[in-house]
């Protein structure tokens, strides 16, 4: 009979190893490196020139030892590379956190990272006990929380590429004259791409009073604030309206629990004309929940700042549409964006 | 003349992702489903059969669509596996987290995750600015700081493997009579597994009183308590004696700076007879700083919660014990541990 070690040694050459538990207990450190470097705006130093510790210190004025140490995490970790001494940016940091590209995104860092944010996961396990967050605890979802006015700042950027992408796609050349709602709009970069598209198309843009200057900013950024039009409020009780060619829901159902997505998706539907069409985009996984990877742990982001959020997977979402009266929809994707998205017609 | 876009496009097929910033943005979240899920024994309870959802929520008491959420993610994320909705333990997960394993160590995710800990990261920009940990604010260094207490629990049975083959490296068959000098023992794991193997050994453990409490409880389960002598204080002031075979220096170099660790080699060096032997145990990054990977992480953590403390390289070790007087040395390390192990002869 063999000894309990000879079983061991045969399932595999690898011995039991304590890295994953070390790695991701101490995840939180890559975090505070990154939130720190975008602070200090290390990535633009380094563009810009400054590729040793002494000379970000100089420009950053941080301390070259304690630089060093940062930039050298930042370097095992991805985001720089380093040779002889000298720091450089890889391609994805040149691209996203060199505050001098178009496409920075520095302040979706700070958003992420804001300690009213991480404060959700401060008890994770008693989230859990309770089933999702304690309302009162995080305030997330009220509309006053100034968490979603740098929420729509700072997503914005990111989003752009996807909702131009999106724009083109639903584009209807017949229609110069569309009408679109945008239920929690945010930045509402989603309703000002399809604006742009369409001359005479009007856009009512609903969201808290704070968010709306943020999409109203937009808006007139691209041209189109005089056919941005606001519409203050919650999107689960502001009436609607009716004659809608486009609603679109984006990056907002995740948020809501099953209930919710159905009363909404019911109103959606009723606010559309014949034949319009409901817009959702949204992290949706498979159905095993564990693909795509990103997809499937957003779910522990929305269990941890909503009382019921989830990532719902294409399947929730389709049942919902059923249950809401939508009778046909069709499912698309626009990499390398990794939301998915359902357009269902009236 | 190539547009710029041709440029990017000749550069490789790869677009420009957001994903390692927004992995890293969350990462925070990887620290707080682990720790979370070690609070809530979920490990235990899939090991012991409980398999979906609401098998551990009755295990538990979690809900269970919070917890399908957290399977998923530590699904995702290598803890767990996961077949037709039922999940199961890794071999790594079933070794190290299952609290009836011999080589449970939950403590660890418990003593890392704690918020003193983790406080000294909330703002890692300002502690750059610093140089280091302001010592008001962390406070780690404090003798009478619980944290060092918990980390002699926690750690203990970590290390005890890696202590069991040091000393079977170090042991020393002509000399049953050994004198040990352990300098801010902790856990003492590794005086302790030395002077189970030479059988009149004779141990003095440094440490603050609070922390000798958790090494003389140690010792005395390992049989050799009448032999464990304790010698309270701080290693930088308290008086080490003389004529010890062997100074052990395990994990507690990488928390200081170099001249604290110039001043204590020395004081180590006197503290040997002739032929003695000091023993550096410690994470040492090679030259680039890079690699190991964890060696090099390393630093981040010592900036977040030391004043000086760095991973130093062997390079810098050996420079240090040179200033010190010693004059050979001989580097090893003993996978699969991650340290580096130098072992200096007086």
């Amino acid at each position: 009979m063999a000894e309990p070690t000879d079983v061991q040694h045969k399932a595999g050459d690898a011995q039991p190893s304590p890295r994953l538990i070390l790695d991701s207990i101490n995840a939180y450190q890559r975090s505070a490196a990154l939130k720190a470097a975008v602070t200090l705006d290390l990535f633009s130093a380094i563009a810009a020139g400054a590729a040793t510790p002494g000379a970000l210190a100089a420009a950053s004025g941080g301390d070259a030892r304690a630089l060093r140490i940062l930039c050298d995490y930042l370097a095992v970790v991805g985001f720089l590379v380093k040779a002889d001494g000298i720091y450089g940016l890889t391609a994805d940091s040149a691209h996203f956190l060199d505050r001098r590209s178009p496409a920075y995104i520095g302040a979706v860092v700070d958003f992420l990272g804001l300690p009213a944010h991480m404060a959700c996961f401060a008890d994770l396990a008693d989230t859990i006990r309770h089933g999702g967050a304690r309302p009162g605890a995080s305030d997330q979802l009220s509309p006053s929380h100034p968490v979603w006015v740098d929420f729509a700042r700072a997503m914005g950027a990111m989003r752009a590429q996807h909702a131009e992408a999106l724009a083109d796609r639903l584009r209807d050349e017949g229609r110069p004259d569309l009408r679109i709602l945008d239920i929690a709009c945010g930045h509402a970069r989603y309703s000002i791409a399809l604006a742009r598209r369409h001359e005479h198309a009007e856009v009512m843009a609903l969201d808290w009073p704070s968010v709306l200057a943020v999409a109203e900013e937009n808006a007139a950024a691209a041209g189109i604030g005089r056919r941005f039009h606001l519409l203050p409020g919650d999107a689960g009780t502001t009436a609607l309206g009716e004659g809608y060619d486009i609603v679109l829901l984006t990056h907002f159902l995740g948020m809501l629990g099953p209930a919710e997505i159905g009363r909404l998706l019911t109103r959606a539907r009723a606010a559309l004309a014949p034949g319009g069409r409901a817009v959702i985009v949204e992290y949706m996984p498979d159905e095993d929940r564990l693909s795509p990877p990103y997809a499937a742990m957003f779910a522990l982001m929305m269990l941890g700042t909503t009382p019921r959020g989830d990532s719902h997977t294409v399947a929730e979402y389709e049942a919902a549409l059923r249950q809401a009266g939508f009778s046909s929809w069709e499912a698309a994707s626009l990499p390398p964006a990794e939301e998915r998205i359902l357009i269902a017609r009236r």
